[in-house]
């Protein structure tokens, strides 16, 4: 069991690695690739860099210093998080375990653009199967999305009822499931009091609820499922960093605040200066 | 005159530079020298740097990338700074006008550790000639300092009295005075409810007051004679990185917190954007 583990290899998951590290914990990090950084290419305003930076090639810069201070980095997925006695991070390759973690997964993207969106949301509308997929026991469901997050959510909502179709919204689907499978673009979600119909390019199809479960979970969908407090898409957290769930830390855009690489960056030496004392406290 | 001066070169006086010359205000960078950061030589923990660097090396290139933007820099001693109807900022080679001004010169230097000091503080040692200099009209003064920040206290408190001794405390006079100098070193501070001597390696010297102007005016020096309120030596600011007075900002090391280079940074950057939001909002 590791003592942390930093979901996030930006400014904030890099630089709260680094902190922990040198403060001889034991630090996993893991991520999936180089987040908004990855396009960002004209970076003048992060200081004591003369030249103009490419994102990612500062987020790489980053992690090679990590590296270089001995922080183990992994680049897995992370699909779903649990908090029993420890942190169990369940990723696209394995399970790891830790004492504390921090989320630091950048800013949670876009949601489903289509007419009807956000009026069904919590009527109909989830974004978490562990959360809501009881209250569907043998309905008829749709799951949105095309990657190993939307067959994590599959996965749990199959307890619960046969009847579910998976909808990729145009994408293509690049993880098998044996359920069946809807390639069209989707146009709008029609409902009365709750959530009725996915309307396609192509048709209608009816449904009692749908799971969103796009791309990769945003920390917010982590929030979800583990219980933290969120406020319009921000993490809550206190001034330690730490949200209302023990021992779970936030840092970085997830956060809200300025969204700039030097806040994420210092929010990481915070977070993790706060962790390190959470850890040790642990351990007495 | 400027829209903003910026006191302090280092992480948070250049980011904040750097952040307010893109947001197209004037700005104006004063800066004595490398700050702490020039002695510091092993920095492994600020973001996105793969290798070790150097304190200076660091300073340096953010300085270079402020100027590479469009800051103007100027390497000069700020000696005292008023507020009228602006800011008027008096370094050693003339005085600037600004709108606004950011303090951010990083943290306050101990000050004459002898015997007595503590002890004497507010009872005849005094840290600002022009705050307390009237108290001892016609009194027997020392002033306690060697550079041109001891020759400003020096002129100010000429205004009440001509009996004035200026101590070194060991060190070479740099700049030229018309009253008597003592070179000795300082060994204690003597009194009963006030200050009555200053002991030195060879001899004590009878005194009404004390006045301190060692080396280089500190942000908590200005601060004091600007009325900005302080606590524990850190200035006092609000959300907005702004004191007590109005249009005077604080940033990095001198308003506490993490004495970390990627806070100071950060803080830089948060108050260049509520700076910018008062620069403007004068405007109109």
């Amino acid at each position: 069991m590791h003592d942390v583990i930093v979901i996030g290899g930006g400014p904030a998951g890099a630089s709260a690695a680094i902190y922990l590290q040198r403060s001889k914990l034991d630090v996993l990090l893991i991520m999936k690739d180089y987040g908004t950084l990855e396009k960002t290419q004209h970076i003048d305003n992060y200081w004591a860099f003369e030249d103009t930076m490419d994102g990612k090639e500062l987020v790489e810069q980053g992690i090679a210093q990590a590296k270089r201070l001995g922080v183990l980095v992994k680049q897995e997925e992370v699909l779903n998080i649990e908090n029993f006695n420890d942190f169990s991070v369940k990723t696209n390759k394995g399970e790891h375990h830790a004492k504390a973690v921090l989320l630091a997964t950048g800013q949670t993207k876009p949601n489903l653009r289509v007419k009807g969106f956000r009026e069904y949301t919590g009527k109909g509308i989830s974004f978490c199967a562990i959360c809501d997929g009881f209250i569907y026991r043998n309905k008829k469901i749709a799951v949105i999305g095309n990657r190993a997050f939307m067959s994590e959510e599959l996965e749990t909502l199959q307890n619960f009822t046969d009847d579910i179709t998976v909808f990729t919204n145009g994408l293509d689907l690049e993880v098998e499931v044996d359920q069946p499978v809807n390639t069209e673009k989707i146009t709008e979600i029609k409902g009365n009091d709750v959530v009725e119909k996915i309307v396609t390019e192509n048709g209608e199809y009816k449904v009692d609820a749908i799971f969103i479960a796009m791309g990769t979970p945003s920390a917010n969908d982590f929030a979800l499922r583990i219980g933290a407090f969120t406020k319009n898409n921000n993490i809550l957290v206190d001034d330690n960093f730490m949200t209302n769930v023990d021992g779970l830390f936030a840092a970085g855009d997830c956060i809200g605040g300025l969204l700039q690489i030097v806040k994420a960056a210092s929010d990481g030496a915070h977070a993790a200066i706060a962790m390190n004392k959470y850890v040790r406290s642990l351990k007495k």
